[in-house]
């Protein structure tokens, strides 16, 4: 080729960005394409769900973020199509004709065709619905204030949280402490003691498949500390915005119901008519290209791949970044006609926080829990954060927090 | 009386979150309503519009701020109608009896019955229209960045801002820095030379009414030097979306029109059927209690008082406050069977801001403008800020501004 090879990378989550940073000194033109315009750090997400944090504290405009990088266009558009014959990227404003695709579209809630959850439940996928997530925990709290029949006010301060994953963990630990920390001292006329949130795990174990037992167990013994009910070996069928059903026939009458119990594929990899494996997610290579397209890479949720055990590599930030280091390594090779390597992921650990001052860590082979494993969370949070600013935000506030058991962003903003 | 007088107090603006603090002392109960659940500092609104600031730096939840006042109870609720002769407020929860109604329902945007620009234009009058003015002016630069007609991305890098009063000068000159100095950075393949902020002002000059001519001068020279094109002596008579229409029958091809060139009464205020002054005000006796029913006061907006030089009260956060204290005092002395004084405004002087290092000020009697000015308004500013963290954070997000040029809230969060 002569001129300036175009790689387009859809989705500008953990993946889409890495790739773009790492390919900012290739000889190549790049286009990074997002429906949003700024990059969000999904894990905190569920903060702003329970009132920690704001939104902007959080996420980080895409052009901001690469500014200086000057082989790079950015478009904020929603991909509606991909002609992987004709290499033809198709959105909703324009056509672009690449030589490299890196798709890196990232995932979305999965409600397992449960319409009655889909409609009434709570999720946490992208700010406007943890947004909404928080107006409605708030808007909670106005209702019971002013309910006067006992039962019915129970029902509205009963939150379930379905899931028993590193979200469902940490938001129903996080919620607990909302109440009995902070909302107990806005509401001195009533008795935040009848509220509950009830966490609820389908399988035998929180933290299920990846965390060792001890972990588990520790998860456990700290969410009940933390006055959190924990049901375990009961899923959830139903929820009619008043009552919760359960896999056993037993309703719950609640009001609340925070949906984090799985994750399916973005809509576009949905619609490709590929190959697609466990959770719709896309059969790559082990070079993490996609078979009879060597020119399109495929990575982080969008992408199935096993691991040498052959378990199936996590949806997890870490393993999207370390899968867009690796493809933009693949096209630097590429590019001075190398062929390209296989990937093999690097277990960097595992970390959750449960709430203030707890968390449970696997690090270096190692399994810990409580204070430390909270500290180290909070470093490494702050520390991922996009953006000087933000960390140092997010940091006084997160210091405050602890002092003076406070949280800020008590708002409801929408009604 | 033996029972403890039960005080109602409508609004938790400026005004009515003063009485409600100078009465904590007071042998009352007090009732605290409003729809929303925060304590908003409007005069910082356009902030969040033009991206500089966040919500929830601006917003504080009543609960927060009154936790600590053990004689109140705060109500989420909209208020339905009063009835003064039963001395009830109903709102859409339950009915409250009071010996004292404090009416401080605040105002809204008025659009003077042109239908054209309530629908199309943008306003800031609550955090939702705020936000949404925000997500609607960046995505014009979205747009602009893939539009390849000249002429028409002309017309979506056009800002008409309506009004020459506080708000629009403030809109105008933040908006036309953002643009020139922040997003120039973030779109560096477009021209941005080529975006346009036109501050348009119905009468011979800015700042009309309140200001000293030399400030009114001062202003028009400021928003000049800052890129804002200024039309005086024309108005506004309709916005279809695309093309703003001028009273001299001119056209301006524009696809954002802010309006902040008129404000009216809250709706409630609106619906009450009694005496109003210009504006829909309530006309209220010198000592700020309602014509025929003294156990009622109103105050801030939604009164309507002239000085001793027959001039109306301002819509001003001072006027309110002052009032409310007075209004306090007032209730105080009541209590104590004195009669209730009459009230007199200590105008405390005037201040605006026109972007970075620039404000308009005229304090004890002084008029003066630039960098001093700014820094005295950036000081109080931050200082009148409710809660300590906000304080802090707002600092550190102006301190960064000022050094960088930088403006972090760009995100685009409604679609």
């Amino acid at each position: 080729m002569n001129r300036i090879p175009h790689v387009v990378i859809i989705g500008a989550g953990f993946g889409g960005l890495e790739a773009a940073k790492r390919l900012a000194k290739a000889p190549v033109q790049i286009t990074l394409i997002d429906k949003r315009n700024y990059h969000l750090f999904q894990p905190l997400l569920y903060q702003v769900a329970i009132a920690g944090l704001s939104p902007v504290q959080i996420a980080h405009p895409v052009r901001a973020i690469l500014r200086r990088q000057r082989n790079l266009s950015f478009l904020m558009a929603e991909v509606s199509g991909i002609d992987f014959k004709a290499r033809k990227v198709l959105t909703e404003h324009k056509t672009l004709d690449y030589d490299y695709l890196i798709l890196a579209a990232g995932s979305r809630t999965n409600f397992f065709g449960m319409e009655s959850i889909e409609k009434n439940s709570h999720d946490m996928k992208d700010i406007s619905s943890a947004v909404a997530t928080r107006n409605h925990l708030l808007k909670m709290f106005e209702n019971a204030s002013r309910e006067t029949n006992e039962e019915f006010r129970r029902s509205i301060l009963t939150f379930v949280v379905v899931g028993g994953g590193p979200t469902g963990v940490e938001s129903a630990g996080a919620l607990s402490e909302l109440i009995h920390l902070v909302l107990t001292k806005d509401y001195p006329q009533m008795d935040l003691r009848e509220a509950r949130v009830i966490l609820v795990e389908a399988s035998n174990h929180l933290m299920p498949n990846v965390y060792p037992r001890n972990l588990q167990a520790a998860t456990l013994k700290i969410l009940r500390r933390k006055q959190v009910s924990v049901r375990l070996r009961v899923g959830v069928t139903g929820f009619d915005g008043e009552c919760v059903t359960l896999s056993n026939g037993e309703t719950i009458p609640a009001q609340t119901l925070i949906w984090t119990a799985g994750v399916r594929v973005a809509s576009l990899i949905e619609q490709l008519d590929l190959e697609k494996g466990p959770g719709g997610r896309m059969i790559v290579k082990p070079t993490l290209q996609l078979p009879g397209y060597p020119e399109v890479y495929v990575i982080g949720d969008a992408a199935y791949l096993e691991d040498e055990k052959g378990q199936p590599l996590a949806m997890l930030a870490t393993v999207a970044q370390q899968q867009a280091r690796h493809v933009a390594r693949n096209i630097h090779g590429e590019l001075q006609e190398r062929p390209p390597n296989p990937f093999r992921y690097k277990d960097p650990g595992l970390l959750a926080t449960i709430g203030r001052n707890a968390a449970v860590a696997r690090l270096g082979g190692i399994s810990f829990s409580g204070l430390l494993a909270w500290l180290i969370w909070v470093g490494l949070h702050i520390y991922r954060l996009i953006g000087f600013r933000n960390r140092l935000i997010v940091m006084l506030n997160w210091a405050w927090d602890y002092f003076f058991y406070d949280s800020q962003v008590r708002l409801i903003t929408k009604e």
